[in-house]
């Protein structure tokens, strides 16, 4: 699995639309489509109702989407603790002294 | 940042050696090296210090880990999901009559 895969499948559910979440993205709708499948593969799980219009999670992918989310929350956490350790905002050094 | 990039710095945190993470994630030690230097580049943080033998994470290192394991975690939680949706263990149907 992979963290893109991920981001990709929010982008789904957010615009509910590949053309529209590949844009968002900076991918291809091409490349953004073969992620999800892979995903979909790795999981076996249908995650998107393709036949309808505007595309839909399935109850599945409702489910999953929702983990992920989680997910992509904590990477973003990860990313801003790190600015801030960069910022010297937390005390971290502190720490040494516990 | 890449998921196994995550899975690296905790294989080396666990092994304490690069040589023995790398055999850990089936890939070379050079590409481990290079993998766990691209997340340090992009979090601006050195997550371990490479002097010491064996190695040992920096203080920012340990809760960059901390976190990572986090992450790691809920990935794990997130495939189980899936695999337990795909055994129909959870009534995942029932939902629709909520």
């Amino acid at each position: 699995m992979l963290l893109r895969q991920l981001e990709y499948i929010i982008a789904v559910d957010t615009e509910r639309s590949f053309t529209r979440a590949a844009d968002r993205c900076c991918i291809t709708q091409p490349t953004l489509s073969q992620q999800i499948r892979c995903l979909e593969a790795h999981l076996n799980i249908e995650i998107f109702n393709r036949q309808q219009v505007p595309v839909v999670p399935t109850l599945e992918g409702q489910l999953i989407l929702e983990k992920a989310r989680g997910i992509v929350a904590e990477v973003r956490a990860l990313e801003q603790f790190a600015r801030q350790l960069n910022r010297k905002e937390l005390a971290v050094y502190n720490l040494e002294a516990v």
